[in-house]
């Protein structure tokens, strides 16, 4: 069960109206990496986890947090858009060329949709989608995804922060930005708990039987770019992270196996195939069970 | 530039038909974390690259790879489909149970659309989309994101393991099982490079000044949920994982700061307020503008 | 702020595992009218309030409560699925021709993506959208939103109730069953409230002049379609909800007016046009000028 | 079958081209509350009705306007654009700042892809989507849904109307406003009848057996935020809309129930869980399984 | 303007109920190539077209028999539904396995959502979205469009007309396929009057200046794959069908040139780069800066 | 397989930076019609293909090639956002109006998402998506999808081709256009060839036996919309395309048949019907089976 506190986190208060900001900042409201994302994928890992108690317990808390942040950037976008202008004329571009920006910079459904108010929508407008959230049930994957979200989360933040100097925005973009550091540390933190537990080791999944694995394809690097610098990698040579082997490096891919022939699936696909052309008696019975059917 | 060689990186070829795993197999052509999403996710990290040299090399040569696998697994499934059936009546049905599962298990767009082919589609038929792919021009971050694509992509191959006994289609997987060993491998031995080399560090964006960060909220726990074990993680205490700092832990949020009011837009929003009612005279000389204008 | 208690609303526990009904029990979590959209869409319509105060209030407090029935069904996705059948043989069927529904009849991606757990997509695996959420900012219309997403909802459960005869499974849907009944009458009676106390009428947006609105055109019903019996509705003659007119009946529409010219954009578009040939002088010049440009 | 008549149903013709008002537009024509939702979802509402009569002719007449609709909106779009600019220089900015404006605010698609001219999407550029479309053959539903989806539009049109002096662009928003108030009119005379006829009550859907439904739960507020005028509302006390029963008011959440235990898939999802470890001996038959199958 | 009338182009009228079947011909309303498609793609040709006349009459007129064709398939698809089986209990598939199929192959959305009837969408559950429409204002490339879309739609009914042997459904569809004849004719004739005409020829767009193209690459075939067949075809050698030129063949791409160096944009972006680490003086200038702002 | 080269097939290099710009040409990498479909459409296309030889030959090479043109254009994005501005201030819109356009003009998510980089999106943001592609396994349908695309893509780079007037992005643009000329041609070879061959003519499927079509509206105008020129194209009167029969045309549709009555449907799916209501006993008895199920 979730409970609302109508309260905030920390506080999100502009000290100026800017609809165009007001666009930027749904980017870290509904976009690919933001906090609607975390919340509902944490969210998931929670209600699809395999072990009670300390993972679980993270997930579920970090999750109900991330809805939090929604709110307070929602809350943000709201008082951005406070004093947004609707209607625009020309003469108002001529008196001060700062209106044009503002014409052409902000999300249009902001106003007209929503009635000068927060969208879960990306900055580009597109709607945020469930297509973002990763849950498979295997911890260190998933954690392992956490730990990137919260890594683009920081470094768009970050991007943000550069990009207005008005110091209510900066006061919340500097809380979220810490959150950001605890959470990267976090996920880290618990990536290397659950490796050093035995519970879930590189590769993942780790309890796939490795005799069922090609395993002479299993620690090489292959070749498929011209660069120069791809052997000077850790990857070309000495131990793998994974602590089973050892890297190998191949200039060029190992060599290919012919293409299987063409397929010719049943005539009544009507693909187009040589098959009625060439081979006339076949094609012949083919049309006549085509004429049948 | 890309060159096409007409030629596998390794065998595709079931023994038996199978329309059903046919389907399922799309999962990990143009699913979230499908073949699709690492080929185009490494492309784009390798065109977005701000460094020359062994990480890009490393970026362009595997996204090539990738490219092969996605032609392996569309060409596996056009075997799968070669002999699937089209047209199944009621009567097949009683002499064959196995029919009925047919039907109801393949993926219809490969047959009405695709002509018995593969699809840039998942198991549940939608299409892949660029929203997946993730290239932030941050190479710490992203190389992350891959580690999590090749978890999430070795997860998936293991299970499909499982979901067939055919030699063929387990041959294909067992290679594609070792690639994902390898590829996991090598994303965390280029993250280590990476953190190793002072180029990128945690938290990322590493270079993001320290001080305009709220470092009072950067490295605490605090519990929004009331599971009983969320203290007993390393993520509560000891050093932070960026070495920068310890963990602490509060068993509650930080208190937070009332809601600030709600916002009043220009009333050509037509948003619903009290203001028109309650302060009538105000709302009397905002209708006047409304009628005017 | 939003906080977790790990506990559920109601008990949510099915009495036998059914991998097929848990793919149908995914359209009330991430459908177009599921929990995710109900919680997300009082969410964002708290967030962009313009009054304070009870109908706030409201909407705050039912989003907490939805965000809690996404967990009770994602609950109850993941025991449904904890026995699920994963390698499916031929042999199987033989024995027992309903392992041929499961085959075909399974959400594939709660599978091999999820690990035997729910996700955030509709029965047929469409990624929950934030394009089903309304938000205005204007109370009338988006409670009378709320309305319609209870009705659909209470709907899809009902229909969803006879589809299952296990007591646990509908248990738990006797339960939202009495929620959405619970939510249709509060949201009608958030709209009686609204209309009476004068914040907001019908036609919404009430505050709009009515001056601007071409009257003539308010209250009449066009016939556009042939059918005998449009005249017989309410909304062919009496007064009209808004209570504002009467409605009258026309059988046939308005007379309408020519269609505009066709456009000429420039030339620099390449869309075909007569210009370039019959008017020999003009194409002249057009040419001249795209090749000069 | 649908024929169609080359004239408006209004004259749609603006006064001066407007490339950024041309973008603006198109959320009315294909946005989730545009005129392609409303001809579309009045369509399958009609062709999923299990009545003949006035409330089908109801449907199929409004449809077939609603198009003719879109049509007009997409005469007015062609024809703003019909002298919109096409490439602009720096120079062109530095003479006229408002050339800036056209610049950042133009539905950049319109010119590239359309050659100056509408396009089925919303104002920030999203295809229009049949996840829009409401449709579920229940009439009580499905008209509050068109009630809602007329208020929408109505707004949405209000506001648009604010967002332009053009007085061509004005006059057919003026049309466009007055229908929105007879549909809202004649969706409302049509949920009343409904109701009054018997044929369909609240709660929808009124035949499922009350007796089946937990009825503790169905006419009782819960407190699930901290907002303190809950119980003001009509929702807290009185008699219910539906004619059935008292609203009762809770000041907190009904008690909830333990979450049941996590779930233990097959060990071939590879989740990760406690018991390879913890239980060492059936964690051993486990993996003796996975490297057997 | 857009008139209804209240009877099918066509009888569509099933002799038995098929639920499975009625999941099939979703393909065809509301899919890629589906009846909606080319409804919306027509109306929005007409609507952008620069001729009035015949090009534009024929579109209208093609648009409003297409909205017919969906209504028609739709009509089709609840009449298929009428008898569904709604809950299926494990007995009933003991008795028929017949009734597996069913489970697994029905769209679950035509019951739970549409309750019975049809959907926007397509055979595997996407819905219906603009995207599919093609509208350029540039006659050639659309009708060619419009003549790929008529192919594509009439593959998918002929495909769709073997899996049945219902005599009612497959009525309708010799309809469609005529129609589809019809209309691939239709198309092919109005491309090649246009081209006659010269109002557009090949390459589109016509007028564009061809000095202004890279000429020396604009009728050369180059070798990018290594399949032993590519000289053989007509495009290697002889006269151009835009019969402007000669094709000529290259065994192998022309020679590429060397890809410039990567981009380093401002530090502010926090792309990883070797800047800040190799040049030391000048990252600490950046670090410096980025301290200040 | 495939393999990268580190080189382009021709320069990518803007004169200047332009972020506006460099967001326009995203609709040729993530569009529609941008390099990515086509890359994609014929890799599918011939995977797919039940031929070997030629046509599939010419299909590989094309999508090597395509895949080169996405890998130019994203070269070209970067460079012209490496010195894209990052934090506007008002300050420098009043001394620069010019400045204005770019705020708004941008593509948010090329700054805050991927760091001054090119994005696998359109113009507008939308994540391209596999539904742009065709891949049917019929050639001439198919091929004839490929000739619509590569006029689409040359239209949409002549108009981009007007949008600036730097002369590196303009040799780029010619290079391309060139290209689709080329490509235009090839596929209008390849389906001369197609059909001279006899391996597929019109009425695609050619193989679809003619007496299974309802071959009296195969060759039919009828007229659905009131244009006065539509009888004067070649398409209503004269021989037909596929040779086989001579356009006829009727200035209006074919009789219509009555529509088919409203459904019935199981009454657990709670649609809305006369039936509990005009025929009270069988209403009784459906109320009475819903309270016992």
């Amino acid at each position: 069960m979730f409970f609302h506190q109508q309260a905030l986190q920390y506080q999100a208060k502009p000290n100026e109206p800017d609809a165009v900001y007001a666009r930027k900042l749904q980017e870290v409201i509904g976009g690919q990496y933001g906090e609607i994302t975390v919340a509902m994928q944490y969210s998931f890992q929670a209600w699809n986890a395999h072990i009670p108690g300390k993972y679980r317990d993270l997930l579920f808390s970090t999750a109900a947090e991330e809805f939090g942040h929604v709110e307070m950037l929602a809350t943000m976008v709201a008082q951005l858009l406070e004093k947004a202008p609707l209607g625009i004329t020309t003469d108002a571009i001529q008196d001060d060329p700062a209106v044009a920006a503002v014409i052409g910079g902000t999300d249009i459904q902001q106003g007209i949709v929503a009635g000068a108010g927060a969208r879960p929508v990306d900055s580009m407008g597109n709607p945020w989608s469930a297509s973002y959230v990763t849950a498979s049930g295997n911890l260190l994957a998933d954690m392992t995804s956490n730990l990137n979200a919260e890594m683009q989360g920081r470094i768009q933040v970050a991007r943000l922060y550069h990009m207005t100097d008005d110091p209510g925005i900066r006061d919340l973009l500097s809380f979220l930005l810490a959150r950001d550091t605890m959470h990267q540390n976090q996920w880290a933190a618990a990536v290397q708990e659950l490796k050093e537990s035995g519970l879930e080791e590189m590769p993942t999944p780790s309890n796939f039987p490795q005799n069922k694995e090609a395993s002479e394809f299993a620690y090489t690097t292959f070749q498929f770019s011209d660069g120069e610098n791809l052997a000077d990698g850790p990857w070309a040579s000495g131990p793998t992270p994974d602590g089973k082997s050892e890297f190998s490096y191949s200039p060029q891919p190992n060599p290919g196996v012919p293409m299987p022939p063409v397929t010719h699936p049943d005539a009544r696909f009507y693909g187009t195939t040589e098959l009625p052309n060439t081979v006339e008696k076949m094609a012949g019975s083919v049309q006549d069970k085509l004429n049948r059917e």
